[in-house]
């Protein structure tokens, strides 16, 4: 049999008895004859503790010496599940990124996996031993302990399942699997059994953080086919592969898999601005400069030569941008702007999209029978994004769910 | 100016107010002009979790994952310190056992150290940075995490010490230096300025902890200065060092330099041994084999042909040491044994006893007068231990240290 890749989040591994459940579960895959890697993010709220305890000795720690600190949370779940496996009778061993071969670069605190140098794994595996792996980590060529940032743990599953070629890369979560929407606002919100990567992508980015957005770009670049589901059942949940795979699967083709939406927003308007050519350009490259990720820009011409420009950004990034709009107000010429929090992009996301139109057109229908107000508008080839008033953004999930019919 | 070594023990990195005023000293050293090395232990009571949430898991861990856990304590420990040197202005950088190239044998859990590759180390040193490494930790040929053992991190910085030619390696501790007698059970106990390797040694196994024997033991080997010293306040505290350095120093030889008393100790009595040659050896191998450390043996002849056996262990492999006993009846035809933990070890140690003979004499003599039975004696060149009942140890600790005229 091949290989498997399972990966458990922090809210699994949060204590002792946590622990040991996910090694029972880990045993029985082993059992079923599979070689087992596992990578585990830190124990639940490890990672906020050491965050509190570093920020009572500084405010700007070194982004190095914040690695170094973090590092240490997932190894330490990394021995305790080993521990609870060898406890259980296994031959288990735990792995560092650092051990495991996990080769990043050398921004700290946010590092990319650039290689995994697979040969302790395999000699590993060889043994028949499960090998558990620290997630969220690596280390650099000159020995640098790094992390991959937020949700790193789901990238290091998927890329350490791409480098060993494994059969499946199976992320537990809370949830089953992904929904055509977010159960608790569609109650009749139905599980998808497959999903392709680019719908993934656009249903990550949009809220609905089942998995890491980073980790479905690996996973779709070496094909790499996820398992989404519960760790609290033994239910088959979500895959996510290619889109031609999935077509072979199914039985009618699904023209939207789900609808999403995503308050993480704010939308800025820059008045006034002159249209001369580059003028936008120059504001959003000094917005990338500082690594601010503009979402969805409009531009309105509203009198001759002038022009006004909104466009979205998250929460986050809300601060960074009024600076950068500071920073080059006399380079683009505005007078003056404003910013909206109190807003949600709600999106549907569909592969069959691209081959059927029209869904755009019945996802403005459905908001205008339903009284709200469309503010901006996005689409690409497999996404209707429309950015709405905060409070309508239950309401719209609910009613694009039931027109497109996506529930049970 | 040369490299200092300070040792920081884990009370005084605690919580993040000791982690400042920890760096708050470092700096002042650094200022002073010197190159900086500092090893850190785990923060006050991070092992003692580490091992409640291993204990919870299994009561048997593996020794390699228990080092992969146990490491992480001293990783975040050397973060957070090297966090609170940058916040003061400072270029430090923390490394890991693995990363500082500390080399040990793959025994886990009390490794030894092998041989240190300086490499990493004199690159920071050269770019002037404060290094901070993590102590009690080392690394194999073959990459997997080591610990050293209970105080490994006195014995990683000595090695450190010695490894880069260190001008002294400054051990910081909650109290002023080594005394004549423990000053809570003798108050008038005098603060030594100057103690040689062996003394230290022979004080170091009698319960005067202050340093870890085994960092003794490498300080000797390499002729690593240790100058033991309060991390409370500025003044000098105790140097350890070769005795012939010390002489230089001293005005009048010093015969006897502290007497110090052992309550871990456990007296075993194996009864009825035929006297034939051999049978002793068997059970002391047996005893080895098990790394059990025996410390005093007397063997008395009862009748002909028949002794009995008394030794000691310390209470730790007082369980161990019944089983070994079990294990060997038939081969050393003991007919039986009794243990008594109500005893203590009481000693007087002094590298000048060499050229002084009567000094065991007059500690016999001490004792006699105070009304203490002497159950066991044993000598060395630079020591006198007799084990009493454990109920007079702070009686005889006093009336030694004045017998020997060691007070202020």
């Amino acid at each position: 049999m091949g290989i498997v890749v399972q990966k458990f989040g922090g809210s699994s591994v949060a204590d002792a008895e946590c622990i040991k459940r996910v090694a029972k579960r880990v045993g029985e895959t082993f059992e079923e004859g599979h070689k087992v890697v596992i990578v585990v993010s830190a124990m639940g709220e490890t990672t906020d503790y050491l965050l509190d305890l570093a920020g009572k000795i500084t405010d700007n720690p070194p982004k190095r010496e914040l690695d170094m600190l973090l590092a240490t949370g997932e190894q330490q779940s990394i021995a305790l599940l080993s521990m609870a496996l060898d406890k259980l009778g296994y031959s288990a061993v735990s792995l560092t990124g650092q051990q495991a071969g996990i080769f990043t670069d050398h921004v700290h605190a946010k590092s990319k996996i650039l290689w995994i140098n697979c040969e302790r794994l395999e000699e590993e595996l060889t043994q028949n031993h499960i090998v558990i792996v620290a997630g969220f980590q690596g280390v650099t060529e000159r020995n640098e302990i790094t992390t991959l940032g937020r949700g790193g743990s789901d990238t290091s599953a998927v890329a350490l399942a791409a480098a060993l070629k494994a059969d499946v890369c199976e992320i537990f979560t809370d949830v089953d699997g992904v929904y055509t929407a977010d159960p608790r606002i569609v109650p009749d919100a139905r599980k998808l059994e497959t999903i392709s990567y680019d719908e993934m992508l656009e249903l990550a980015s949009l809220g609905a953080l089942v998995l890491q957005p980073r980790s479905v770009e690996v996973a779709k670049q070496f094909g790499v086919k996820i398992h989404v589901r519960s760790s609290f059942n033994h239910n088959s949940g979500t895959i996510v592969q290619e889109v031609r795979e999935m077509k072979q699967q199914m039985e009618k083709e699904i023209v939207v898999s789900g609808v999403a939406s995503d308050l993480n927003v704010v939308k800025f308007t820059i008045f006034d601005i002159p249209d001369v050519p580059g003028t936008a350009s120059k504001l959003f490259s000094a917005l990338a400069d500082d690594m601010i990720n503009v979402d969805m820009i409009i531009q309105s011409q509203q009198r001759d030569d002038i022009n006004d420009i909104s466009f979205t950004v998250t929460r986050d990034d809300r601060e960074k941008t009024k600076e950068v709009i500071a920073k080059t107000k006399d380079i683009i010429g505005g007078r003056n702007y404003s910013y909206e929090n109190n807003v949600a992009k709600v999106s549907v996301v569909g592969a069959g999209m691209i081959t059927n139109p029209g869904v755009a057109a019945k996802m403005f229908e459905t908001l205008a029978e339903n009284d709200i107000n469309i503010e901006m508008i996005s689409t690409s080839e497999i996404k209707v994004s429309c950015i709405i008033k905060a409070e309508y953004a239950q309401k719209a999930v609910a009613a694009l769910h039931s027109a497109f019919e996506l529930g049970e």
